[in-house]
């Protein structure tokens, strides 16, 4: 790897600017995290959908029992709905072998503004030293903070500031912007104050804090538990397959 | 003083969102420390100047001998002008009694970008400590970053960072955004590095230290050296006089 930029917000990046780069997309609070869940719980594939519609009409074109349909709207599951976007909810026996129609706002707009990218990867807490290793294969990356509702997120930022953490230790002579190195200070500065507490105060966790959806925060901070990198392709989140 | 938001970039607040605000604007590497020490060496007045042109035409309008003509492009002072962008080249021998017409690009910006703003105030490391008094008697304020040349710049934020940790220790209660907060770990991370060499490694820095303007990233350095609140109003930078 030679060059790690980390933008605040997709839309501090043009997407032209992310051409022939790997960008990895974080919406820790929750749509990676439980796109990381559900894929390690046995979950064919993931179709993100940015509208509520879009996902009901991408359920009609599938057959029945081959699919869940899975999202959430002001933190809540959506009327009709099998699931909404709580990391435990997605277990194998719910999601196993089967495709999951997802809909979340922010995630799925990061991911949309990076489709002129050559790989797009998934990342949250869960799954930062998988990602990490993934990366450490790619000359350009560039993470893309999704943050909540257009504005950017302590949640988000500290857990680029993980993965930049981790490849600065890693490898020597890493070219990183403003924008990493003030991650990588959050991140540590969130460590030293207790991961779980940065993320309840944080714009993503507040909301969540509200709905008493404390167990989902703490899901989303059990850092590396998870060995799965997801990635995003033609309309489609799998699992990275690792290259022997 | 109840609400404080940082915007590590102007662009990422529309200006609307400003009305009834206090702003404060920061372009620490060196804009505003630059226009601090010309008003603490006695310049009666700054006229910031977006274009060099502008700066040209305003200077024409002027009486010989009432002013001078200070900026830079690209780190450098520009033709024909009487002084560049580093701080101890405004002594009270230049430009006391005198109008500085100044021409900055990122900083400029950022105070045009706060027109709508109640108030404008400039701060930069040398005057956190004036700056963080005057806020104290305003309600709402909003810190806005330039950057450099429209990225985000960490020391700009770390900046930012300082007010906000002087506020959140004198203020109970204080509502803070998520950039507030990670500008004032961004602060505290800055200080256990050192802090001219944060500044020497930011973007806003290197292009300094290439130009062997080491000594404006010290003088930038010197922490509340300075008692002067400068204050944008009818397109004029003057020194804000305390209340009694």
């Amino acid at each position: 790897m030679e060059s790690l930029q980390v933008h605040f917000l997709s839309r501090l990046v043009e997407p032209a600017a992310l051409r022939g780069s790997t960008c990895v997309i974080i919406d820790v609070l929750r749509a990676t995290t439980t796109i990381a869940f559900a894929l390690e719980a046995g979950a064919k594939e993931v179709i993100p959908c940015l509208e509520v519609d879009d996902a009901r009409r991408c359920a009609a074109s599938l057959n029945a029992g081959t699919f869940m349909l899975g999202g959430e709207r002001g933190g809540k599951k959506i009327d009709g709905f099998d699931l909404g976007n709580s990391p435990d909810e997605y277990t194998p026996q719910l999601v196993g072998g089967k495709t999951l129609v997802f809909t979340t706002t922010n995630g799925t707009r990061a991911m949309l503004h990076a489709g002129e990218a050559d790989t797009i990867l998934l990342a949250a807490l869960v799954n930062v030293e998988a990602v990490t290793r993934a990366l450490l294969r790619h000359a350009k990356v560039d993470i893309l903070c999704a943050g909540t509702d257009g504005e950017i997120s302590r949640d988000d930022v500290l857990t680029a500031g993980a993965i930049v953490d981790q490849l600065l230790g890693a490898v020597e002579g890493l070219k990183v912007n403003d924008e990493a190195e003030i991650a990588a200070d959050e991140w540590r500065a969130a460590t030293a104050y207790g991961l779980v507490e940065c993320l309840r105060v944080s714009r993503g966790g507040r909301n969540l804090v509200e709905l008493g959806l404390d167990n989902d925060i703490r899901a989303a901070a059990e850092l590396s538990r998870l060995d799965v990198v997801p990635i995003f392709k033609n309309s489609r989140i799998t699992r990275l397959v690792a290259a022997s």
